[in-house]
C-alpha cells in the first residue's frame, strides 16, 4: 500500500520498509518486546508474552482508522494501542491469561514510537550499508583497474591538468568509505527509548514495585530483546536520531558527487562514461535514440533532497522543549520517512551503477590528447624555461615569458598544436639540456600524472582494510548485546 | 491507499488529494484534455476524445506496476502512458475510431507531469483557500469581539506592556490575509505546460501540419480545456511553481505564528486560551487529566516543516539546467507532495481552531493586573516625573530617578504593589497636578492600550474588504477563460 | 570595513550596502525621521529635528563598541541609541533646543530595527532591479538576435531534439521577468514598523496626548518621511519581510538557471557559449591556458545559497511568538544580510554576463548536425512511416518499426549517418510521396524548430511591454506617497 | 574590522576568529608552512622559509584589494598570492635567498584555501570545546545538586507527571556530551589538503623531481607542520568538512534545546529558572522592570540558524563535481564562516548561562503541588483501583472508572483538590489495604519520581568519565603528530 511512489520514482523497492505497514508493525514489535521483557524477569506470565506476540501483527490492525485517528493525539501509537488491546483480548479469549493488562503498562507513547523508529532506521541502514559496501567494492575494482587510465582533470568546468580515472574512482571511494564508517558506527549504537511520560521511569516503577526487579533492569531487558543499546531517556535529547540521520546524509552526499560526475561524463559531447543498460531503462517513448542516465539522475534527486531533510531533523532537536516537544518531535517523522525511502534507494542504484559502469578509456585519452599541450602548460613552463638558450631578439623577455608565448601560439587541438610546440621548443632548447626522448616525455600528457597511482593504492588499501575490519567485527559480534540478531517473534520481517 | 499517514498525523483528510491515485488521475485528465483539444479543433474525431476520456480513469491502471516502472524513465508518465494506451485500445475495440493514436501525440512526458501537478496544486489551493478564508473570518470575529479585552503584551518571553487580545487576533489576521492574497493571485495564474521534448512545439507541429491550425492554437485550446493559463513552455523556467509554493508557505508561516501563540497561551501556568475540545482529541491514555493542544501542535509541525520544502523548490528552480534538468526536476515532486499534504491540513485545523478558540478574558486581566505596575513603568515615568513636588532629601536625584526608585520598591504582584506605589505617588504629586481619578487612571493597565482599538478596526476593515473583493471576483469570473470550471469529463474529482 | 569578503568573492561592490555601517546609518536615519515627523506635526521644534539629523551620522558612532554591546540587549539599537543621544546632546550644546528628549520617544527598538531593514532592503532591491532590468534587456536582444540560431536541445543531459538559442534566451528571460515583477511589486509595498513595545502605539500616545494629533497620524507621517507604506505593526506578522525576500530569491533562482546553462555550455567539449572576458578575470596562476567562467560560477554560488536563506526567513516568521519573538526575530538579520549581499552581486554579474555573452552559433550548428539524424527520430518516424512502400521481406514488420530499424542503423556522427539514412529512406519511399527536396527537409535539423520563433516573439513582446510599463510607472509615481524619493537629510547614502 | 556584528549580536568575541583577517592569516600560515616543509626536507633553504614566515603576516596585505580582486578568480587565494610574493621579495631584498620562488610552488589555490579553513575550524573548535566542557561540568553540578529537586514534567506544553530538575539538567547534559564527543573526534582528524590542480600531486612532483623526496613525503611533512592529518586530496570529496560541521551543529542542537527550556521556564508565569544577571544585560530602555533572557535568546538564534548552514554544506558536498566544483565549493565559505561565528558564541553564552543559572526550587515545588493530584492520576489509578472496597451504588462501574471519577471531581489547584481527593479515597479504601501514611505517600507528588535519581547518577558518571578521558588524551597527546601544538612561526595567533 505504498503511496507517493509516483512522486519519488525509484523508491518502490524501499518504500515498503518505511511505509505505514512497516511503522505499525515496528510499533507492535516494540509493544510485544515490552511484554516479553516483563516475562523474562518474571513480571508477566510467558503465556501473556506469547499471546501478545501472536496478536501484535499488522494484519490485525485497521490502518485506515489508525491514519484518521492519529490526529486526535497527534501520534499514531495511541489509536494503535487501542486496536492492539482489542486484538490481544481476542487472542486471549481461550487461554485467558489476562495478557492485555501487561501491554504498554508503564510506557508512554513516545517510548514506543521512538523505539519503533530505531527499528526502522536499523533495518534501512543495514540494507543501505550492504549496498554501500558493494559500491565501495566496485569502486575499489574500478580504481585498481583504471589506476593508469589517463583522462583530463577538470576544474571550474574547464580542462585543468591530466588526471586518471582510477583517481576519480578513488575519490568517490573516499566519500563512500567515510559515510559507511560513520553510518555503521552510529547504527551500532542505536538506543532504546524507555522512560514513561516524563522520562523518570516512574510508571515502570509501579510495574516493578515489590518484585525485586528495578525499573532500569526492566528497561535494560527491553533493550536487549530488541538488540538496541540501553540508554537514559532521550525524549528531548534527540542527538542519537540526528547523528544516525547525518550518517545517511553523508552517504547521500558521497553518492551525489559520484552521480553528478557520471551525468556530466555521460553527456554525448564528453562520452567518457556510460551507465549500465538494462531492458526498458533510460528510454524515451518519443526519442528512441536517447539513453538517459536515469540511475544517476535519481541518485542526484536524492542527494539534492537530503540536505533539507537533515536540516529538519537538526531543527527538531534544537526545538525539543520540555519533556516532549510541542511540534518539533512531529516534524521528525515525515522527514525521517523520506530519508529512509530515498537514501537506501540511492545506495541500491549506486551499487548497480558502479557495478556496471562503462568506462570509455579511448575517449578519455582522446580528450586529454586534444586538450594538450594546454593542460601541460604548468609543467612545460617549469621544465623548459630554465633550459632555453639565449636567442637574438629575446633581450628583455624572461625565459618564462618566452615559453608562455610559445604555448599561446600552440593553441588549438593537440594533434596539430603539440607538434608545432615541439618544433618551437626543439629550436629553443639545446639537445644536451633536454634530449628528444625527454622532450617527447615533456609533451606527453600521460606522463604527467604525478602520484595518482600511489594515491589510488593508498585509498584502496585503506578501504579494503576498513571493509575487512567491518566484516570481521560483524561476524565476531553476534554474541554481543548491542549487535545480536533480533529475537525471533519480537520483530517481524 | 494513502501511505505515510502514521508519519504525518492529521493529514488523512488531505492525503488522498495528493497521493498516487490523485496524481495518476491528474495525468490521465491531462492526456484526455489533450485529445479533447485536438477534437475541438478538428484534429481528432470527437469519438476519439470520448473514448480516451472514458478510458482515462485511474481504475484502469495498475498503480503498483506504475510505481515500480517509474524508475526506468525516472518519471511516472512513461509507464502510465503505456497502460493508458492499452486501456484506450481496449475501450476502442467496438467503435474502432483509432483513438489510441491521438493520445499524447506531440507531447513530452514533462508536459503531462507538470500540467498534472498544476491541477493538483489548484485543487489543494482551492481547499486551502476555503479554509483560510474561514480562518480569516473567525479572526475578524475574534478581533472585533475582543477589541477591548486587555492582556499583557510579551516580548522576549517577558511581560512588556499592556496589549489586547483583539490586537493579537488582528496580528494573526494580517498574516493570514497576506498569505491568502498571495496564494489566490498565484493560483489564478497557474500555467499549462505544453512544449514537447525541448519546448519548441515541434512535435505538435507535426500534429497540426497542413490543418490550418497552429501549434500555439492547439496549446491554447489545451490550456482552456483545463482552465489553466496559456504559457510559453516553462520546462526549465520553474518560477510559476515556486511562486505558488511560496504562497502556500506564507500561509504556513502565518498559521505557525498563530499556533505557536496558542500553544504558549494554553500552558497551564498562563491559561489564557484553550483549544476547542472534541471527543477523543487531545487525550492521553495514561494521563486522563491532560488536554493537549493537538490542533496547534500539528499546525506547528507543518509550519516547522514547510521552510525546508520551499528551499527544495527554490533549489530545483536554480538547478533547472538544459531543456529538462538532470535531477533537480525530480526533487520537486516529493517536496510538492508533502507541501500539499501539510498546508491544506494545517488550514483545516486552523479553521477549526480559530472557530472554537476559547478566550479566558478573566485570566488575561488577572495576569495583566498582577504584572502591574511593572508593565506600566514606561508610562508612569513619562507622566509622573514632571509632576513631582520637590522633596527634602531628594536633592541631586532627578525626578525620573525618583520615579524609578518608587517603581523598584513597588516590586511584587500587582494587588499589593499597585496600592503601595499609589500611596507613594500620591504623596509625591500635588493633587492639582494629578487628581485622584487621574492617578487611578495612570495606574490602571487597562487604560494604557494606546491605539489598539483603532488598529484592530483598520486591520479588520481591510480584511473584510479584501475578502469581499475576492468573493465578488470569484463570482464574476465564471466566464473568464482562466478561472472557469474544469469541463466535466476532463478532470475527475 | 566590510568583512567576510574573502568568504564571499564577488560581493565587494554590494557588501557595503548591507554592512554594519549601512545598518547603523539606516537606524540613525530612522531615528532622525521620527523626530522630523514629530516636527512636521508640531510635536517637536524644527530645530530639534535639524539637530538630530546633523548628529545622526554614522561617523559619530563607535561601531566596535556597538558590536560588543549589542549582546546585552540582543539587538544593536539599544547601544546605538545611547550613543546617538550623546551625540545629539553634544550637537545641541549651543542651540540647546533639548533635542535629545525627542529622540526615539514612543518607539521601541524593534520599530527602528525593522524599519531600518526595510531601508536596506529597498536600496538593495533598487540596485538589484536596475541590474535585473539590464539582464532582461540583454536577454531580449539575445533572443531576437538568435531567434533562428539552431542548437541541440538537451534533456536529462542527453541530446533530445533541435532547439534554438533564441528560445533558450527567452526561457531565461521568462524567469528574470517573473522575478523582476515580483520583486518590484513587493518593494513598492515595504511597510514602516511603528508600534511601540507591544504594538499598541501606547507610548506614542503619551507623545501625542493633548496635542490633537493622533498616534496613527504621527506613525503615518513617519512612514511618509521614509517613503514607506503606513502599516499596522507587524512585529510578529513577518510576511512583508518574507515576501520581499522571496522576491530576491526568485531572481536568484532565475539567474541560477541561466548561469548553470552558461557553465555547461562553456565546457570545452561543448563550447557553445563563452563568458565575456575582462582583464585578470577567470585566470589561473598555474594554468595559463584556462579561462574560467567565474561570473557564472559566482552566480551559481549565490543561487545555491539562497534557498537556505529563504528557509531561514520563513522559519522565523512561523516562530514569531508573542509580541516580539524569543530568538526567531534574531535569526532574520544574518540571513537577510547575506541575502542582500549575494543577490545584488549576482544581478550585477548577470548584467555583465548577458551583456557580453559570446554565442558560438557555428559550434551549435555543428553539434546539432552531428547529433542528427538521432535528434530527428521523432519527426522522421512520424513522417516517413506512413509513406513507406511495401517491400519484400518486410511482411510482419510495421512501417514504424522499419523506420526505427533504419534509424538504428544510422547511428554515428551526422556527417556520415545522415547520408546513409537518406539513401535508405530514398529507396523505401516513392518520390511522389516525398520528393527529394522534402526528404532533404525532413533530414535537416534546422527545419524542425517548431514554433520556437513565435514563442520567442511572444516572450520578448511581453517582456518589453512589462519593462515599458514599469518605466512609465516609476516615472509617473514620483508624487505618490509610497514611491517618492527619500527626503534629503533623513536618509544618508 | 569585523563586520555584520550588528546583524549577529553576541558574536563580537568570536567574529575575529573567522573574519577576513583571520582567513587571510590562515592562508599565509599555510603558504609559510609549505615552504617550511620544503626546507625540512632539503628542497628549499631554511633562510627562504624564514623569509617567507617573516613576510607572511596579514599586516603586509591590502585586504580591501584582496576583497575586490577575489572576484576575478572566484577565490581569495589568487590575489593574496600575488601580494604575498611581493612581500616576500621585499623581505628578501637583503638576504636574496630567492625565497619567492619556493612560495606556493606545486600547490593549487584550493590546497591553500581548504587547508586554511581547516586551521580556522580547528581554532574555533578548540575554543568551542573548551566552553562546551565547561557547560558539561556546570550541568553535572546542576544535575547532582538538583538530583532530588522535584518539578512538574511537561509534555505537549501541558503538565504531565512529576519530574526533577536534576533529570532535566542530565538530559541537557546528554546532548552536550554527545556533541562534544563527536566534535572532539572529528577535530582530531582534520585533514590537510594537498594535491595540486587536479589532485594528482603532479606539480609537487616537479618540485621533488630528482631529489629523492617523494611528493607524498613532502605532503606529509606539510601536514605535520600544521598538525593536520595527512590525507589523499579531498578537493571534491568534501565529507571531512561536512562531518566536522555536523559536529558543530550537534552542539548547537543540544544548546538550542537547553536555551529553549530556559526561556520557557523563565517566563514570569512559570518562573522556575532565571538567567544569571550581569550589569547592562537583558535590560530595556523603555521598560525598566524587564529582565530579558538574552543569553538564551541568542543561543536560540544560533540553534535556529545552524540547520540551514549545515544543509548548505551537505548540498555543496553532493554537488562537488569534477576535480573542483563550479559553484558548490564557493557556497561552503560563507556558510562555514557563519557557523564558526555562531556556534562558538553560543558555547560561550551557554557556559555563562549554565554557570550562573538560578534555580527556583520553591517555585518548582509550588507548581508541582498545584498541579496535583492531576499529575498523579496515572499512579493513583494503578494503585488505588485494586484496593477499593465494594460500595453500594457502584455496581456496574469498574474500580478504575470509580477512581477516574474521583480524580475528575478533584479538579482545581492542589491545595484544595488534594485534601478533597484524599478524603474520598480514605472513604473508599480500607485502612488495612492502604494505611494513612501510604495514602499520604500516594498523593505526594514528590514521591512519584521513579528512577530519576539513578538516571541522573548514570548520566553524570558517564559524562564525568568521558570528560576525564578527554583530558587524559589531550595531555598525553602532545607528542603525537595529529594533535601536537602548531609549530611556532607557522601559524599566527
Amino acid at each position: 500500500m505504498s503511496d507517493l511512489l509516483l512522486f519519488a520514482p525509484g523508491t518502490a523497492a524501499t518504500a515498503d520498509a518505511v511505509g505505514d505497514v512497516a511503522f505499525a508493525q515496528a510499533m507492535l514489535d516494540v509493544e510485544a518486546a515490552w511484554v516479553r521483557a516483563q516475562a523474562d524477569l518474571g513480571l508477566a506470565p510467558a503465556a501473556a508474552a506469547d499471546t501478545v506476540a501472536a496478536a501484535a501483527v499488522v494484519g490485525n490492525l485497521d490502518l485506515a482508522a489508525l491514519g484518521a485517528d492519529a490526529e486526535n493525539g497527534a501520534n499514531a501509537l495511541i489509536p494503535l494501542l487501542a486496536q492492539l488491546r482489542r486484538a490481544v483480548t481476542a487472542a486471549d479469549a481461550g487461554a485467558d491469561v489476562g495478557a492485555a493488562r501487561f501491554v504498554h503498562r508503564g510506557l508512554t507513547s513516545q517510548d514506543v514510537i521512538d523505539t519503533a523508529l530505531m527499528l526502522l532506521v536499523r533495518r534501512s541502514a543495514e540494507n543501505t550499508l550492504a549496498d554501500a559496501e558493494a559500491v565501495a567494492a566496485h569502486l575499489r575494482d574500478l580504481a585498481v583497474a583504471h589506476r593508469e587510465t589517463p583522462m583530463v582533470g577538470r576544474t571550474l568546468a574547464q580542462h585543468a591538468v591530466p588526471y586518471t580515472f582510477g583517481l576519480k574512482a578513488a575519490t568517490w571511494l573516499q566519500g563512500v568509505d567515510t559515510a559507511v564508517a560513520a553510518l555503521r558506527d552510529r547504527v551500532d549504537r542505536l538506543p532504546v527509548q524507555c522512560g514513561g511520560a516524563s522520562g523518570t521511569l516512574a510508571a515502570v516503577g509501579t510495574v516493578t514495585a515489590g518484585t525485586g526487579v528495578t525499573p532500569l533492569e526492566l528497561a535494560g531487558r527491553f533493550a536487549a530483546r530488541l538488540g538496541l543499546r540501553p540508554a537514559a531517556p532521550w525524549h528531548t535529547a534527540r542527538l542519537p536520531l540526528v547523528e544516525v540521520a547525518d550518517g545517511f546524509a553523508l552517504l547521500a552526499d558521497a553518492l551525489g558527487k559520484l552521480a553528478t560526475d557520471v551525468v556530466l561524463l555521460s553527456r554525448p559531447e564528453i562520452a567518457e562514461l556510460s551507465e549500465p543498460t538494462a531492458p526498458g531503462r533510460g528510454g524515451s517513448s518519443a526519442m528512441p535514440q536517447k539513453r538517459n542516465p536515469v540511475l544517476s539522475v535519481l541518485i542526484r534527486r536524492t542527494a539534492l533532497s537530503v540536505p533539507q531533510l537533515i536540516a529538519q531533523l537538526h531543527l527538531a532537536a534544537a526545538l525539543a522543549d520540555d519533556e516532549r516537544p510541542d511540534g518539533a518531535w512531529h516534524t521528525e517523522w515525515p522527514a525521517l520517512a523520506m530519508l529512509l525511502r530515498l537514501v537506501p534507494s540511492a545506495a541500491a542504484s549506486a551499487a548497480e551503477l558502479t557495478g556496471g559502469l562503462v568506462v570509455h578509456a579511448d575517449r578519455m585519452l582522446a580528450t586529454l590528447t586534444d586538450a594538450s599541450p594546454g593542460v601541460l602548460s604548468e609543467r612545460i613552463t617549469v621544465v623548459a624555461a630554465p633550459l632555453l638558450r639565449d636567442a637574438a631578439g629575446d633581450a628583455g623577455t624572461s625565459p618564462k615569458d618566452r615559453v608562455t608565448a610559445m604555448l599561446a601560439d600552440a593553441d588549438g587541438p593537440g594533434a596539430e598544436a603539440t607538434p608545432r610546440l615541439r618544433a618551437r621548443l626543439r629550436d629553443a632548447i639545446p639537445a644536451d639540456a633536454l634530449d628528444d626522448a625527454a622532450l617527447d616525455d615533456l609533451l606527453d600528457p600521460t606522463r604527467y600524472l604525478g602520484s595518482a597511482g600511489e594515491l589510488v593504492d593508498g585509498v584502496v588499501a585503506e578501504s579494503a582494510a576498513a571493509a575487512q575490519h567491518r566484516t570481521s567485527s560483524a561476524n565476531g559480534s553476534t554474541d554481543t548485546p548491542d549487535r545480536r540478531p533480533v529475537p525471533s517473534g519480537e520483530e517481524h520481517p
